[in-house]
Parts: C-alpha cells; structure tokens; sequence
C-alpha cells in the first residue's frame, strides 16, 4: 500500500462487525477522517455493500480504501475454527496485513473471541508477554482508569497480573496521557491480607515492582478514579465492565422512560460523561500488533473514538512501548 | 425473659455497632417498634447512652429492653481474637442469648467479621451447610433479588456453590415472598462452559439439582432482575455489591452536586428506588440462628427495616427452613 510506505499509518477497520452492520462502522470511520488528519483507513468487507456505505456518505475523496473479503466471521462461531475456516473474513485478512506491516492497527466491533484468537495465532505474543489481556478506558466523574483484564484470561497466576499490571501502565500512559500511572489492584479491602489466595500474592509482587503501585482499590471507589490503571483477572474484570454497562443500560431506562424531561435530561447528562463510546474500544495488549475490540453494540460515535486512538497509538508504535514495559521489571 | 416466654420473638440490637453511633441505630429500632407490632427489641449497649437516647426518644412505653454491656468491638480488630476478648460486648452477649434461645435474631451494623466470627463459634453451623454465607438483597427498577455469597468465603468450590443456592432459595421465599425462586449463577457469558472451573462445575451441579435454575446470569442484566437468586463466591459477590454500592454514593454525589435542581430530584427518586437500606441487613445464611449484618453507614431506616425483617423472619424459624432446603438436595 502506496500510503503506508509514505509513512502514514493505515487503521484497518473490520466493515462487517458489530450489531448494526456495514453503515454504522463505515459511518464511524469516515466521521474519523473528517475529524482528524494523518492516517487512512481501510475498510475490509463485502465490496459492494461496503462501497455503497462510502457513496452514500460522498466520502471518495477521503484517504480511504475498500479491501474486498468474501467471507465473515459470525458471533458464535468458535474463535479459533473460525479463524481456519474463514482465511477471507475480514478479521482474518486484516490481521495478516497487520502481521505483514501492511496496516497498523486492526479495528473490529465483531466476535471478541475471534479478533483475540486471529490475533493470538496471526500476530503472537511479545516476547515477556505470557498472556495477553484485554484493557479498556472506563470514565468516571473525575478521570477515566484503564482496567485490565476485562476477559481474555479467566483464570490467571499472580506473575500474570503483575504483567497485566506493567501492560496497563504502558497503556494509561500512552491513552491517558498520565506521566507516571498509579496502579491499583481490585480487590474486597484495602488492606494487604484481603482477597484471595491470587490476589494476596500479587499484591506481594505489585508492592516489590518497579510500578507506582497504589494499593488495593475497591470496587466501591471504582467510579471516583481513585488509580490510573486497576488490574484484575480477566473472570473479575469482564463482571465488573458488564455490570459498569449494566449500570449505563439502568440510567438509560430510567432517563428514557423518565416522566419528567428535566430528570430524564439530568441522567442523559449523567450518561453522556459516563459513555464509554468516548474511548471506543478495548486494546489487546501483549501481542505483536495493536487489535482494537469495540463492543458489538457499538454505535458510530464508539467507531469514531476507536479508529482515531488506534491512528495516535498507532503512530507511536505502542507494541515496542508494552514489550519495553515488560523487560522494565526483568 | 418473660416476652421470649410469651412467645413473641425479640429481636436483639447492638447499640454501639455502626458509623453513626447509638443514636442512628436506637432511633431506628423505636421506629420498628412504632411501625410494626408483635415483637419486642433488646438494645445491647452501654447502659447510659444507649438509656439516654430512649429517654430523648419518649420510647418507655414501648416493648423495649436495655441489656447493659460494658465492652464493645472495633472496626479494625481481630474478628476471632475480638470475640474471646470482649466477652461482654453487645455481639457476645446477644449471640450468646440467641444461642440460649432468649433472643430470636441478632442485628448489628458492626464489624461484618466480627458478626461472622461470632455465629460460627457461638450458633454453629447448621447441618449440611459446610460454609454459611451470606445473602443480601438488592433493588432493581423491576423487583428486588437474593445475591450470595457476599463475603463470608472468598474462595469456594462447586459443592459451597450449590448449597448457597439451596439457601439462597429458601430466603428468597422468605423475604421476597416468591414462591418458587429462580437461581441464577453469576458468570460472564449465558453458555453454560463460560467462566472459571469454578462456575462451570458449578453449573453442573444446579443444572442437576431440584432447584428452579435459570443457568448463567451476567451482571450487566444484573439490575434488570434476572433472577430472584443470584448465587456467586464470596470474593466476586463482595465486588459486585461493593460496585453497586459505588454506583448509589456516585449518583449521591452528581445528585447532590447537581446545578439543576430538577435533574438532582430525578436522581434523588432513582436513589430512592435503589435505596439499599429498603431490606436494611444482610443474612447470614447455614448457621442455627439469624444474625443480621446491617452496613456500617447504616442510617435509622436501615435499621428499622432491619429489625423488622428479622422480626418477620424469628417468627418462621428461618435456620429450620434453610436446614431442610439443605437437606432436600440429598
């Protein structure tokens, strides 16, 4: 491709995926473009019902190129089969060009269990990266916090989060733009005693690291920002991120069906300082690349914020900075 | 105690647990006695302070007793060591009483531990329940549900899982009034192999069981009112309440920093419908009695529905009913 060897990053974006399909991911990604310059985009799907995406939003002479895919990944479809049986899935094709330096980051709002496995098998792992992990921006009313793992690994060891733990610090610095992170470690009490077995062991490791470590932080204080990165097994994590959703999808009944349009105004001001769609998607960290996941509910504003952080994380080459991250401790 | 001999259940205070002080939870006890009839309460406590607030409150004529203690147990201390140490403090004194059979169940919004340590070493555990846990209810738009474990055992097995839910069955019966509970297992996926070993085994074993089991429930549909009980370990139970109570002292706060009056009374009602302090305590299920586990911030309403739930519940012979809904697996 002609714009990544002039230097300028390419943000590969799956057209395909999430639960609205090709026009709101198409939409979402040329309001990207209008809104900031420096990257193109390449959309991977169906050609035609991509193209016709792009006509409709008179955006032809956008830094814009549609890769043709033939084939898609469905949701429930296991990853890691699908990832064999599905080499011309956008997914798939947009995982080698990364792999190959082709583009520079991979946008999807499709099966989380599939960009995870593609990117497992297609990119590998960094080197010092036993297992990758899933971290998303979560906003409160003071400052966002990164929050890892939301769920690529159930079932973790200590050394795993404290890698989570270094991971995470590379991440809040380069997307939160927070010179030295604080990192806390979810846990039921501040004290160092609390918690599990797994969490008493890596509160040991986090205090002895290298890391700006905070503590134990509790979910009670979650949402008053009380670390810059809050680390956690990703069975914990992904409870905790759904039921932050959870909370959002309860104020947005409420302020809907709300019988007075000052209260039901009030908690859509709520809502909106609340919307995760502010920072669009979550980033696998630890792996040879930069896959950005995007809830499948995305809607074109969650796309939007997604490819734009993926073009400034990609124009600094964040997997170096996470291996970098990772030698960090030894 | 000539009530208990009467046959009216007395419902046992500690006075001095709480944030607020004997005050909040004196003047919460008088208004369960105010409100509702057939029970009487003992207010356990130091004698002066607890006598000089139910002199302030006018309560003399009501069905009220003082029991004078002259220790008490810190937030911060030891539960095991607290309970041997301070033989006359209100949780000693009022477990031992309710092991005597003079008192029907115990409330303190004190040390959790301490109320924990106390029923197992002074009530016991009931038969064929190998751990007891315990079980809050929590408010949703739609219909109130069971969570348990909340805290008694951060780590479990498949077999702690199950009898939770067996427990878990009967108070959901008791104290919402369904007849025939749903039990659902908190996890982060509906297929029944998400999860950690743990809830996949666990998920096993409900399916197989006679209970009414409505498979996984993830916490995002978690304040929907999924399922009447929702059963989880005692760590990802204490995490998930703790975030839920975040989510109250979060809306608290933007309804109390609101620049519009009228959005901060719209989330003042929606505060109100979450308002925890609705079913005032926690229970702690599997031991032969009922100690009630109010917050420490309990406010005066906390503690009058509190009292009058275990009032409501001394009068049905909970721990019989939780023994044979034990037994009733095999």
């Amino acid at each position: 491709m002609s714009a990544k060897q002039a230097g300028i990053p390419v943000i590969a974006v799956d057209a395909m995926g999430g639960d609205h399909g090709p026009g709101v991911v198409v939409s979402g990604a040329v309001e990207a473009l209008r809104r900031d310059a420096g990257f193109r985009v390449a959309l991977y799907g169906d050609a035609d019902a991509v193209g016709a995406e792009v006509q409709a939003l008179d955006a032809n002479d956008l830094p814009l190129d549609v890769v043709a895919c033939t084939q898609d990944i469905a949701m429930g479809e296991a990853p890691a089969t699908a990832i064999r049986s599905r080499p011309d899935s956008p997914i798939v094709r947009a995982m080698r060009d990364h792999r190959a330096g082709d583009v520079d980051a991979v946008v999807s709002a499709g099966s989380t269990g599939a960009m995870v496995a593609a990117s497992l098998i297609l990119l590998g792992r960094l080197e010092g990266a036993d297992r990758p992990a899933i971290a998303t921006v979560i906003p409160t009313l003071d400052r966002p916090f990164v929050l890892l793992d939301v769920g690529a690994n159930v079932q973790c060891t200590p050394e795993h989060l404290l890698d989570f733990a270094r991971m995470g610090a590379v991440y809040g610095r380069e997307v939160l733009s927070v010179d030295a992170p604080r990192v806390g470690l979810l846990n039921i009490g501040e004290e160092p005693g609390k918690g599990t077995e797994l969490v008493v062991a890596a509160h040991g490791l986090l205090r002895e690291s290298e890391l700006d470590f905070a503590g134990n932080v509790e979910s009670r204080g979650l949402l008053q920002g009380t670390a810059d990165v809050v680390v956690t097994d990703g069975f914990t994590g992904n409870m905790v991120l759904k039921l932050i959703e959870g909370f959002g999808l309860f104020m947005a009944r409420v302020a809907g069906g709300s019988d007075s349009g000052a209260s039901g105004g009030g908690l859509r001001g709520l809502l909106e300082r609340m919307d995760y769609t502010a920072y669009g998607g979550a980033l696998l960290l630890g792996v040879k690349g930069s896959p950005v996941i995007c809830h499948g509910a995305s809607n074109a504003r969650a796309i939007t914020n997604a490819v734009s952080i993926a073009a400034r994380l990609a124009a600094r080459d964040l997997p170096a900075l996470v291996a970098a991250g990772l030698a960090a401790g030894g």
